[in-house]
């Protein structure tokens, strides 16, 4: 089943926020107006939305309200891909141009603190403090894993505990945030939303850990940049961290740098694909797909607690 | 006088301030805490912080509320300096190496992003909608003036209102915040923090047209960078501006670029200097310093309102 079947009784809602996206944005700066429409219009999965809207079918659901949430969380996420394109000089994102490769770096810093800025604005319009004191957290906490990715990069003398933590904050935090900002809006009790966090927070890693599986294991068309970029650009990832533990690939890994001949990137790949790392990699995502749905069986049974086991199965398990 | 001797009787809170700012951006992240100490410790007249602090005199004034919105103020500036440094490529910044010159573009982006964070996050403790909903505003609009000041570089045939609209975006806007965001976490009434914003705003203008006289005027041991930095990175501001209603002279100035003769570039400010241009935006200058104080006149009497009375003017007059 496709990811978007899953939750198709959402679909005049997702439009609704799609189209608030789209308002959000306006702008009478022209530049500022297309870039940002440039990244809206990649696509993406639009997932944290998703979340934001499920959860909210726990409490008392007015899609009026919960639009802001939904789009806000869109918002930050875009504003941080924005960014995030600037630091690792990628030139395609979902196979498109970036905006640091279709304008320039300086475009896309300011157009990412624009998104960001519209999106802090926008959460203004929910009237509980305890909602931006979690969402502004999450943020401070997002840029701390982007920093940190940026020390860690080609630094092959890393822990587990390095790359767990920096997912964490690079992406399990913005959908957990995502879950409970959902159910905070729709005025849910307070264990409630702490349960939706969690939920969010082990999808969020299995979601992180199957993507940086996918870096190796997808193909070009399949992931809308070459494969093993992580890998090139000194990300340190889980199979990375795995094969490793071989010495001797160790040493292999370490030789990878950014103008390396793509043979010799292929031939360290396949190694690592041979290595085992990948089926432990897989492991590590189940160990926190089962988290997620023991969390969720706590939750009173609802369509949106149906649901959101299928997009956590399925984000934890797709294959591209 | 001193500006600094205006404001001694806040030196107290002055210090909770700067002490509170430090602690802020402490981070278990050692290259973020390193590039925002740096940032931090370039100085700065932290004019912000000190407008709040006097606006919040026009109410309740609590030091332990105040301080946050006089260091979330202030960490916002901060962060739209870190960004400015890296598109403006600026590798000295009140005569010490800029964030992106010590390290790179991209820790710079990072940190002006944390920074922001760590503002906003910090602003959530002020518990009214309102405050978020003006600083929010303030941030987009701040933005927006970004990306057009990116945009108007080098376009020569710009009006005096793109210029008037830039610098309110760039700089009055977050100044007339100050002082309103200052005086509502006071709890003063509506009235009287609308007229702190419009004080603000006419203080913001003039301080920034101020400023770009001084990138004419002024040593550049004075300004901690060349003289003329503006003009040859396509800056066109005020005096510019009124230099190019000669044909003559535009022609001239039309043939700035960023790789110009420093001989050649030394000539053009002088033949600026000489036109007249900076006798009459030091006039419009003291036209939005007269309407701050006019409205400044509108307020209640007390110590707080004398010291916004010096700090315009000196601002508003100031040689460096």
């Amino acid at each position: 089943m496709k990811l978007k079947m899953m939750y198709s009784f959402l679909n005049s809602d997702i439009n609704i926020v799609e189209k608030e996206l789209e308002d959000r944005i306006h702008t009478e700066s022209l530049l500022l107006r297309q870039a940002s429409l440039h990244i809206l219009q990649a696509g993406g999965k639009r997932i944290r939305p998703v979340f934001v809207l499920l959860a909210g079918k726990f409490g008392h659901y007015d899609i009026n309200v919960i639009k802001n949430v939904a789009v806000g969380l869109e918002l930050i996420h875009m504003a941080s891909l924005v960014h995030d394109d600037v630091v690792d000089d990628a030139d395609l994102r979902r196979g498109k141009p970036t905006i640091k490769s279709k304008w320039d770096n300086k475009i896309a810093m300011y157009t990412g603190d624009y998104i960001f800025a519209l999106a802090i604005e926008l959460m203004t319009e929910i009237e509980k403090p305890v909602a931006h004191q979690i969402l502004s957290n999450a943020i401070v906490e997002l840029c701390i894993g982007e920093i940190e990715q940026i020390k860690d990069k080609y630094r092959f003398d890393q822990h587990l505990k390095d790359y767990l933590r920096r997912i964490k904050r690079k992406t399990a935090l913005l959908i957990a945030v995502s879950c409970q900002l959902g159910a905070i809006a729709a005025g849910v009790d307070k264990d409630t939303h702490k349960k939706l966090f969690r939920f969010g927070y082990y999808v969020g890693m299995s979601f992180q850990i199957t993507d940086d599986i996918l870096d190796f294991t997808a193909t070009e068309k399949e992931l809308g940049k070459p494969a093993g970029s992580d890998l090139i650009q000194g990300n340190i990832t889980l199979p990375v961290l795995y094969a490793m533990e071989n010495p001797e690939l160790k040493n292999k890994i370490q030789t990878v740098h950014e103008n390396m001949d793509p043979t010799e990137l292929k031939s360290i790949i396949q190694m690592i694909k041979d290595s085992g790392a990948i089926e432990r990699s897989t492991k590590m995502s189940d160990l926190y797909l089962d988290k997620a749905l023991q969390v969720l069986n706590e939750l009173p049974e609802n369509k949106a607690k149906k649901t959101l086991r299928d997009i956590a199965k399925f984000i934890g398990k797709r294959k591209y």
